[in-house]
């Protein structure tokens, strides 16, 4: 039905890759929220293209213009709407592609869906650009949690082979996530940051890309936070991930790992911390019935490899309904999971502080 | 919010586990779809405890009684309510574990969010007795699919270690999904299905209890289903596969695998056979920037162990904020997985159609 | 899309006039609310058919049985589910205008949108019957409110050319609704009643029906409730109000009366009594850009005159898309503005406990 | 929640009267459809200020941005954005009434709701320049519903005591509406328009302001759009239509009026010209059971006077909770009625296109 992420807070996304511009409308913030804009915009950086060679060498400033919704730093609970401009668009690159559908690419699902009449200029609407505006009501959602002591983090958990130490999903403290996110290559053990990128420069030199996996946390989370069935923290924050292109899995707590163990094994045991409530390990990853419980909310999401690669590719004509060979043009990132890990934080966010709304408020 | 699928169907899920009774409103279903009644009850009956051991000895008939939106069979339009009696409700078996948070469960975590007035009794609301009505809802939303093509299977893919053959994903046939439907164990290869009944008796026997893996697909999906960012097929899936108690995960084709290939693996190649454009491996499950490719859909979905042991756990009684032991009484599942399979269609099926309307309306 | 409001709570309606039940799932509810079921019913009573001549003869005792979300009188939290049967459906008198559209109601158009499948027995869905779910969810509603000092209260401001008196928009005391509510026919000038019981006896004899006004208002309106432009909270109740069969207009505070006014006039000034702060005029009708401004909430509601009449109608028969005359047999409301009261109130009671969760929520 | 429609077709509007900008984001739409960039233009030039006295001398040139969702003109069907910005801000005029309640306006309201963080200059996100993105949303809906046959046109019925014609409920053709709409004060019977401008002249002179009725009409609807009970088109237009500031009522057909008819009068004969079924008289207005019938169908909207008037008003300094006395400065439109014409037409067609998507969508 639509690009918006509905809830108590409302995230309109609209835009296409080589459009004017792209944006987003939050609705339903609280007001008197006081928002850092040096931090948005470090939030939104992490996303922008790395120079060390793992990122497309398309370059956007991406700075977003506020519009509405904010007097003077703070939120006045009216909707806030940014938009970013598109500037660095080289349609040209384009040209020669438009009717072979790119392997892995929506190109082929949105044009029988929109009739061809879609924009397909670098994915149209389906581009991966539009994590911009995402990420930016990202940072904005996750600030705002901030003042509630609520924090989001997120590492590379893993590139193709590769693998990150993982989150102590009983221990993580607001420290560890603030160190990782001044990385520029987000990763808890920072000696395999150079393995992944070299396994990232290695596909990019043999024509080839890279998926992997981001661990997210949410720290400082109150219990009691969700609903049953369909309205619960996983139902939201798995719904919403799946915004994010090149998502193709989601888990919380021990997920999949899960399946394989017994039930003695899987089960965590609670107990009284002073005041608190805890669990002795957390394979529940801080949600219970849709309800937080009070641990870190843990969770990890797979990203399939980069659709473009340089590499001649069989494929199909779609306008003249016959088979083709592709070879994709342009500038694109051999691995986007570096720059995905604030994406991920953002749909934790966002939905995070929709959720709250809707616990015990009559 | 809400125990409520927002779509283009809705799905309303109402009952707790020892309350008068359960049952779900289907709102939005076209008018004029034939139901056939006995496939209804032996889709819901797929769902129902097994007599081999691997299941809870607590039987509920479970006849559910349509009270609208039927005539002589076929749908009106309005509203499909059913409500299904509780009727074997051992209250008694439940009274000594009151304020005892049953680890896993649901019980700490809805004792906040509700201030304790929640119905505590067999996990109330939270209770895996509400997937009846969800299997109700889903009998009927796969029926209507079916009259449309659209047929959704599914099977065990895996409990603990012990691992059933996987779909083909390219090449489904509803002889396929029909066989295993018919199947009481239901596995593709039947030669596993002693292999994984002997591991959840092991695990009865031990006290203990084990999760798995279950596999479901639809095939004779037209291309051209769903639409972008935050209401992709993948997206409504993903959201409603949480209703479901015990899942900790699901991803969708090669899912958390594709993380692990390069994009050269990764990217399913298109070509045209006769009339229609096909992908030579499935790589991505059926689903391209949230809307359908016309391959199959596939997805995995990870169970947790049944949370209810028979052996002590250590826990906290959350009314005395003290910690405790708890030993759980009462019959419960070794392993929910079996019992999971029409579950995890329902939600295909009801995501699937809520989908279809919501395509090309205008 | 949906016999559901949505918001903070949801409204799920379902069923048909001579079907097997009726019902409704209130979703969202708080828990901890301790429900009084005889006043329940006693709501619920002031829909049903009088002896008095001005209601139709049908009977139902329309006893609902609550399946779930209560516990020994107390709100759960969970689904609040409860289903009236059909007992008195006497379908042989509906026999004979199976295909006659009957003006003003719903027949043709219902046919038109569901391919003929609908039931049409007495409406089917679009019958007024369907009122007597949304009087059990209004009962709860007003009746949580009530808990936080809200009240509700309507009455009948007119029936076709006889007029009550109206409340007084800035003085309306808790003794006043209450008043209203116990009267066999809620008005508040009860020299009133007899002359609009006549008129509607006149109007039975004559084989016609009439229709009329009723006001309603909502007391002890904390100020700040509501939202702007579509989520206020007359678009709010202004959506709800046309669930009720016949209505066709719905005027706020002085409403289409305001029209005729100068600014000076329609203005109402605000000042401060003692701690709060209040308007000496309400042409407001409590609301001021969708939010309550604590002033009471004030609204007229218009009904058309009940569309079933004895008397013969020209009208088509729409199978076979020929002109055709209508004799409506069965048992009819001569006017059903009486009975309407409570439906009224339930539209805003549940319109307004919805709101107040949106509201400073976060 | 929000200052989003939500539907089938989603508008979220943004933005406050002297912030960066205003603007809309319609989600939803259908691809293919060729926008006339003209006439969205000449559709809100109808919305301008008028240099005939009538209006406010605040002069927006309100050209809107499309940023997304179209190409070459026509529809993509992804999120259509369009931005507006402010520019004629004079706040220095607002300066001295910052905490004093503008009576009749949301300033008190909105304060308490947004705990005094909101934008109160020119009433912020509760101005009525808010209607400007919605006319553009309005003039994009309806032209798309002209390629579907439908046309919406309105006129203003009465301003004060100075009533115009009503459309001819059974026979509007499309050239009356399109009559109307390229008059520069919209009136049926165009001798009325300078009573009209007359009485709003002398409301300027005595410092005073006025109200007035909206008629507006939907022809060219096929029957069977809509759905029951809260989804109807009533419920959806109703819900909208309090969206436009200082709307204080809305009925259908012959709304209020039909409270005081008897079934006889009231009730629509149904017959068969050729191919098509009507009624003889369209008091329903076009909606039977919330679904449409194939007649126009027919509204009023009551809008009070501007609540802006220059003579000195008692009223409260919110902040310091005192009385006080509010002499309003700034540019002020005497009357908005004649401006809101397009607006009414905007809600009617979102509305419209929005429930087109819902019906036989399966």
């Amino acid at each position: 039905m639509s690009s918006i992420f509905k809830g108590n807070i409302n995230v309109s996304i609209f835009g296409e890759s080589h459009g004017a511009g792209i944006g987003v409308v939050i609705d339903g913030l609280p007001a008197g929220e006081k928002i850092d804009m040096q931090k948005v915009l470090h939030f939104m950086k992490r996303r922008a293209p790395k120079s060390d060679g793992t990122s497309t060498y398309r370059y956007e400033k991406d700075i977003p213009e506020v519009l509405s919704g904010m007097l003077d730093g703070v939120t006045t609970g009216a909707p806030l709407a940014a938009i970013i401009r598109n500037t660095d668009t080289k349609s040209g690159d384009y040209k020669n592609i438009s009717h072979l559908a790119r392997p892995a690419h929506a190109d082929y699902t949105a044009y029988i869906r929109y009739d061809g009449f879609n924009d397909i200029k670098g994915g149209g609407h389906f581009s991966g650009r539009l994590t911009a505006p995402l990420c930016f009501a990202g940072a904005i959602c996750t600030q705002i949690l901030s003042h509630r002591g609520i924090h989001i983090g997120a590492h590379i958990k893993s590139i193709y082979d590769v693998h990150d130490d993982s989150f102590d999903p009983i221990n993580i403290s607001h420290d560890d996530i603030e160190a990782i996110r001044n990385r520029n290559f987000p990763v808890i053990n920072e000696k395999i940051a150079d393995k992944m990128k070299s396994v990232i420069l290695d596909a990019r030199n043999n024509l080839d890309s890279l998926g992997g996996v981001i661990e997210c946390c949410a720290i400082g989370m109150p219990a009691g936070i969700g609903s049953p069935m369909f309205s619960g923290l996983e139902n939201i924050i798995a719904s919403a991930i799946f915004a994010i292109p090149a998502v193709k899995g989601i888990e919380f707590g021990a997920g999949f790992a899960s399946s394989r163990m017994t039930g003695s094994e899987n089960n965590d045991e609670f107990y009284i911390d002073g005041d608190t409530v805890k669990t002795r390990t957390n394979n529940h990853g801080g949600i219970l019935g849709g309800i937080s419980s009070g641990m870190p909310i843990t969770m990890n999401v797979a990203f399939k490899p980069t659709p473009s690669i340089a590499r001649p590719q069989h494929t199909i004509d779609y306008q003249k309904s016959e088979d083709a060979v592709i070879e994709i043009k342009g500038r694109h990132d051999p691995c986007i999971v570096p720059r995905a890990v604030p994406c991920v934080e953002s749909v934790m966010g966002i939905s995070i502080l929709s959720s709250i709304g809707s616990s015990k408020t009559l």
